[in-house]
């Protein structure tokens, strides 16, 4: 029975998450039911991660295992055809070795959150990106952002509803870019806790608009405390860009 | 009474394009009536360029005449409100000296169109750009198309139903580049014939498929006969990105 890993992406705008939930339409139930279409095998599809609602991906990565034998090229272009009219894609499918695990086997994972800086409210990005009208200090933002890389104990970052088993995560690279009226996070990491990088998002814009220092994010993660940190942004800007294995 | 002109965004999808037309909404409809709902005037808004259905603007340009006298960050914010829930945003308003058109005053015009070359469609993207599944020579492509840089009679790349004067423009830039998966267009004129550029970028892609060389390109153009040119792409990865004065 051979184990496959599919890497995708999709517009995350009208589910519920990656994550099977009785509340609405999930990617994960999206592509559970186009398998089951394609070969009458009902399947559980594991992610990398467990994006919430409204989060987008361009690489999100999953395995699955098929009793099915079939080129990885038949079983993307077949899964595509049944996710219609979705907006998730398996951009690619591949044999995985049979230990392989989507989400344990990680060792990498990268996100994008973005930022429309201007008066005016985004047209094509709408769903697609935070607007701050505010003009955001980027500079500023970038360097309070270098108080949160390394090793930590996220826990004034962390959803209260998050169930991994430590607060302490390492975060490998927390960049703070303009391009043009885009301000771009670049958020790496092996793992990231529940809204973790929406609350530094979240956090990193009260510094943006000149209410916070960098001193004040060092403090609030030594605080330890949720309530110590920034608000939590939309989901609207974040992409799960890639997972690396 | 002030003119002004404003720079607009917008997702062409599910507009019949900016010109008002009986058979849909368009754009230019859409902000008229934003524009009756803030000050009760029945105003013409004048674009500078007539995009088709389903093409897209980060930076068309507009101008129109109100009686009411308002700071242009007030007309902008409040057109914006009654635009809403379209996808429609005025970017910026300025107030214009009382000749200015939107059309006839552009010195310049600055399309992107965007390809998304690889075998999966795309997710994100879907409605936002062309999906060509097979693997462009962009090099081939951008060779090609510097032969319809320059001064030409460009009749073969002319819609039938177009109503310039002259078939005779003279084209600034038309290069083509490659980021990732993604094939960028970027074509840029004082003005264009209908459809000039989807039908260069859909005559560019048999180049890019190995089908027709840079001389079948020169072949064509010097044709002067639609017929002898490659088919129109769809109007989903055209986006009018600035037009200048």
């Amino acid at each position: 029975m051979p184990r496959y890993k599919a890497t995708i992406e999709y517009d995350g705008s009208g589910f519920v998450g990656w994550q099977r939930q009785a509340t609405g339409p999930s990617i994960q139930q999206s592509i559970e039911e186009a398998i089951l279409k394609f070969c009458a095998e009902k399947v559980v599809v594991h992610g990398a991660g467990r994006t919430d609602a409204g989060v987008h991906a361009l690489g999100q990565a999953a395995h699955f295992d098929l009793e099915k034998e079939a080129e990885t090229e038949r079983v993307r272009a077949a899964i595509n055809f049944h996710l219609k009219p979705a907006p998730i894609v398996l951009v690619s499918v591949e044999e995985a070795a049979p230990g392989f695990n989507a989400r344990t086997s990680a060792r990498h994972r990268a996100y994008l959150y973005r930022i429309v800086n201007r008066r005016a409210p985004p047209a094509l990005d709408r769903g697609r990106a935070w607007h701050v009208p505010h003009e955001l200090d980027v500079a500023a933002m970038h360097e309070a952002a270098q108080v949160l890389v390394g090793k930590h104990d996220f826990t004034t970052f962390r959803a209260s509803l998050c169930q991994a088993k430590s607060p302490v995560k390492t975060l490998d690279r927390l960049d703070v870019v303009r391009d043009g009226e885009m301000v771009n996070v670049h958020a790496e990491a092996r793992s990231f806790l529940h809204h973790q990088v929406r609350n530094m998002v979240g956090t990193l814009n009260l510094v943006g608009q000149g209410k916070w220092s960098a001193e004040d994010v060092r403090r609030a993660l030594e605080a330890r405390d949720r309530a110590a940190g920034g608000p939590t942004c939309p989901p609207d800007g974040l992409y799960l860009m890639r997972v690396e294995y």
